[in-house]
C-alpha cells in the first residue's frame, strides 16, 4: 500500500468523533426549544460517533508508518469532504433540508465558512439545526487555524512560507512539537474572542441564542445567521459595529492578534500585510460611503456604517448583509464584485486569494517594469522589509493563475446549466473566495435555491477548492501525485 | 537632454508624412465618387505632411547621438499617439464625425487594429473617409508587424523573446541591418495576403471597393466594415469563408507563414504556439457548432460557418460580425466574453494577450504542482520542445497579471461613468484586448456612441495599452523610467 491507510484514517475517524461531539452540543438547545429536532441530532450525533470509531478501530492492527507529504494531501480533502456529508445528516434527518445534494450544500458551505444557503425560511428551522449550521462553520475555521499554521507550510501551499515566516514557533520544513503549542495558543485566542463578541452582542439585545450563533458564525468569517435578513434584521448601530469589529479581527492574521496581546505591537505594525488590510479596508470603505451617501438619502452615519460594514464583510470574506448594496449605485455592484476576489489576511479565517498574495502580485509586476530597463540586475520582491525568493513569488503567481483560471472555467459550466452571466461570475466568485452572497440572482437578498443542482455540486467543489488554497485539492487530481516513483 | 530628441522627432516626422502619403492615397477615390471629401481629405494630408516634414526640418541641426532603449518606449508610444490625433483630422474636416473625442476613439481604434466604432450609419459616410478609415487599421497593422519582430524583443516586452527566436534572421539583443530585411520580407507577405483577398472577395461578389476596404481591415485583424451589417451584409457563403481563411491567417506568426511559403512545412507543425491556436480554434469552433444546431433552427452548414466565422473573429481579434452571436444562447454570451481574452499568435497582427502566452502559463501552472511535490528540483517549462528560462516565465506571468489589473481598474473606473456591469466588461476587454465588438450595450449589434466621452478616452487609452503590450505604455507611466542614474 502506497499510501499510509492507518494514519489517514484514523485522523478522519477523529475528526468524525469530534464532529459528533460538537452535533451532542446542539441537543440541550433542541430539548430547550422543544421543536422536535431531537431525534434527528441524536442519530445523526450516533452515526457519525459510530463510523467515526469504526475508521480509527478497525484499522488499528495496519503497520504503524510515517506521515507523508502525500498523505496529507489526502487527510486534508477527504477530511473536508467527509465532515460535509456527515454533518449534512442533521439537516435531512430533521426534514429542515430533506433534499441532499442541498443539505450537503449547505453543510459545505458552514465548513468552508463559505455562508451560501439555500435556505428560503432561515427563521423556520427549528433552533438546534440552526445551531448545528452555526457550528460547522466554525468548526471550519479552528480547521482553517490548525490548516494555515501547521499543514499548508508543511505541503508547501501557495506562499503560505511567507505567512509561516511570521508565526511563533515554526520552523517551515517539519511538523514539529511546537507547532501544537501555537495551534492551541491560536485556537484559545478564537476561542476568546468568540465569547467576547456573544457577550457584546447580548448586551447590544440581542438574545443569548442568536448572540452565540452570530459570533460563531463571525469568527469563522462565515456569515450564515438565524435571521431571514441576515444582519439587516437588526438595525442597532452598537450590534452593526460589533460585528464589524469581530469581522474584521477574525479577517487579520491570528498570529498577529497573538502579539498584540502579548503587547509585542511593533511585530503588528510593521507587518505589511495588515497595514494594507487596514489601509485598503478604510479607503474602499470611504469611497462608497461617499458614494452612498451621495446616492441614497440616508445620513451621514447610516451612510458610513452600511459602508464599512459590507466592505468589511465581503473583504474578510463573512458575507453578512446589512443592506441591499446592490441597489445602491451600478458602479458599487462592479466594485463589490471585484472586492469577492479580495480576501482577508493570510492566517485568519477569512477565505478567497488573501492580501499578501495581492502585495506580492503588485509589487512584482510594477518591479517587471524596473527588470525591463535594467535586464542584467536582480531585482526581488521585499516584504516587511525581507527580500522574498523567487519560487515562493512564482508560487504565488501560479496561485492567482490558477485561481483565475478555475473561476473563468467555473463559469463557462455554470453557464452551460442555463444561468446567465452576471449569476454565474457571482456565484463563482463568491464560492471560490468562501464569501457567501454574490451578484445577480445569488445577490445579497437572494439565495442559491434555484440554481440546478449539477450547479449546486459545482459550486461546492469550488467552496472546497477555495477554501483549501487550490493547490492542496487540484494535487490529488494531477497525474504527477499519482505516479509511483 | 535626455533624451534623444532629434531621432524622436526624426522618427515621428516620418510617420506623419508616410501617413500624408496614404491620405493622398484616399483622393483618387473621393474624386471618383465625387461625395464632397475631397477637400477635408486633401486638407489633412497637407496638414499631416507640414508637421511631419517640420518636425523633421527643425531639429535637423540638434547633435546626432545613439538611440537608446528609453527612446525607443518614446517613439513607440507617441508615435501611435501622434497618427491617431492626425489620422482624425479628415473624419473632423469632413464633418462625418464632427466630435474630436468620437473622432479620436475611431482613429485609434483604427490604428490599434481594434475595430470599436462609434458611427450609427456606417454607409452615410463619404467612400474617401471610409477607404482612410480602413486604411488606419491597415496601417496600424504593418505598424505592429515591425513592433513585434523588430523593436518590442530590443525593448524586452513580455515574452517576445519566445517568438523572437523563431524569427529569421534576428538575434534579440541589438537592432541590426537584417531586421530590415525580416521586416520587409513580412511586410511584403502583408501586402500579398491583402492583394489576394481582395481579389478573392472580388470574385466573391463584393464591389472593388468594399473588397479592398474589407481585405485591408481583415489583414490588419482591425474589424472596420464599410457596411452597417458587417459581414452579415453578405449571405454569401463564399465570402464569409474567403473572410474566415484570411482572419485565420492575419493571426498566425507572419514569419511562420514566411516559413510555409519557403515550404519549409516542419517549423510550421512543430511550432507549439500555432499547433494550440489551430486545434483551439476548431475545438472551440465545434463546440459553438453543436450549440448553435441544437439552439437554433439554422441548418448545419449555417451553423458551422456563423460558428467557425465568430469564433475566428474574436480569436484573432479581428471583429467582424456575421450574425448575432449574442442571441444564440447564454452560454455563447459567456464563451465569447471569454474569447476576448485569449488573442491570436505573437508576431500577427492580432491583439490580446496572444496564445503562446497562454501556453506559457498553463504549463507553469500545472508544473506548479509537480514543483510541489519536489520541492528541490528545478522544473523549467517547455515550449517547442525547449526550455524556457524562468526570467521570461516570470515576465509574461507579469504581462498576464498586468492585463487582468488594468481590466479590473478599467471596469472600476467605466462603472463610475453609469455604465452597467456587463456593459462595462465588456467594452474593457474588446477594448484592452483590440477585438472590436463586447457585450452589453456595446455587443455585436451595438456601437461606443453612447459610451460617455471620459470612458471613450478610457477606452481609447486601453486599446493603445493593449496594442502595444502594456509594458511600452506603463513604462512611461512609471517612476523608474524618469529616475536620472
Amino acid at each position: 500500500m502506497r499510501f499510509n491507510i492507518k494514519a489517514i484514517s484514523k485522523v478522519l475517524g477523529i475528526l468524525l468523533m469530534m464532529n459528533a461531539g460538537f452535533m451532542a452540543l446542539c441537543l440541550p438547545v433542541s430539548i430547550y426549544y422543544g421543536e422536535h429536532d431531537l431525534i434527528a441530532i441524536a442519530s445523526s450525533a450516533a452515526i457519525t460517533a459510530l463510523v467515526g470509531f469504526s475508521m480509527k478501530f478497525f484499522t488499528r492492527k495496519l503497520p504503524d508508518k510515517e506521515l507523508k507529504k502525500r498523505d496529507g494531501y489526502i487527510v486534508v480533502t477527504s477530511g473536508w469532504i467527509f465532515m460535509s456529508i456527515f454533518g449534512a445528516l442533521p439537516f435531512v434527518l430533521s426534514n429542515s433540508i430533506p433534499d441532499f445534494t442541498n443539505a450537503f450544500f449547505e453543510t459545505i458551505s458552514g465548513y468552508t465558512t463559505t455562508g451560501a444557503s439555500i435556505l428560503n425560511d432561515i427563521e423556520a428551522v427549528p433552533k438546534g439545526i440552526l445551531l448545528w449550521r452555526s457550528l460547522t462553520q466554525w468548526i471550519g475555521g479552528m480547521g482553517i487555524i490548525v490548516l494555515a499554521v501547521a499543514i499548508l507550510p508543511f505541503l508547501g501551499i501557495g506562499g503560505m512560507q511567507l505567512f509561516v515566516a511570521e508565526a511563533p514557533g515554526i520552523t517551515p520544513d517539519k511538523l514539529q512539537p511546537r507547532i501544537q503549542d501555537t495551534a492551541k495558543r491560536l485556537w484559545f485566542i478564537y476561542v476568546g474572542l468568540t465569547v467576547a463578541e456573544a457577550i457584546l452582542l447580548y448586551f447590544g439585545g440581542m438574545t443569548i441564542y442568536d448572540a452565540v450563533n452570530h459570533s460563531l458564525t463571525t469568527m469563522a468569517t462565515g456569515g450564515f445567521s438565524t435571521k431571514n435578513a441576515s444582519a439587516a434584521h437588526y438595525d442597532s448601530p452598537f450590534i452593526q459595529y460589533v460585528l464589524i469589529v469581530f469581522m474584521f479581527l477574525a479577517g487579520t492574521s491570528f498570529t498577529l492578534t497573538y502579539y498584540a496581546l502579548k503587547r509585542n505591537f511593533k511585530k503588528v505594525f510593521k507587518n505589511e500585510e495588515f497595514i494594507v488590510y487596514s489601509i485598503f479596508t478604510i479607503v474602499i470603505a470611504l469611497i462608497v460611503t461617499i458614494t452612498v451617501f451621495i446616492a441614497t438619502d440616508s445620513g451621514l452615519e447610516k451612510s458610513f456604517r452600511d459602508s464599512l460594514f459590507q466592505v468589511v464583510s465581503i473583504i474578510t470574506t463573512t458575507g453578512f448583509v446589512s443592506a441591499d448594496y446592490t441597489a445602491w449605485a451600478p458602479f458599487l455592484t462592479t466594485l463589490f464584485f471585484i472586492l469577492l476576489l479580495v480576501g482577508g489576511s493570510a492566517g485568519s479565517t477569512a477565505g478567497g486569494v488573501k492580501v499578501i498574495r495581492h502585495v506580492v502580485l503588485f509589487k512584482n509586476s510594477f518591479l517587471e517594469l524596473k527588470r525591463q530597463l535594467h535586464p542584467s540586475a536582480v531585482i526581488p520582491v521585499r516584504i516587511s522589509g525581507k527580500a522574498i525568493e523567487q519560487g515562493v513569488v512564482s508560487n504565488v503567481l501560479a496561485f492567482i493563475m490558477i485561481y483565475i483560471l478555475v473561476m473563468i472555467l467555473g463559469v463557462i459550466l455554470l453557464s452551460t446549466m442555463n444561468v446567465d452571466f452576471d449569476t454565474a461570475f457571482g456565484a463563482v466568485a463568491t464560492s471560490l473566495g468562501n464569501v457567501g452572497p454574490g451578484i445577480g440572482n445569488v445577490g445579497p437578498l437572494d439565495n442559491f435555491y434555484n440554481i440546478p443542482a449539477p450547479g449546486k455540486w459545482l459550486l461546492s467543489f469550488l467552496m472546497l477548492l477555495g477554501r483549501l488554497e487550490l493547490f492542496t485539492v487540484l494535487m490529488l487530481l494531477s497525474p504527477y501525485f499519482w505516479k509511483k516513483n
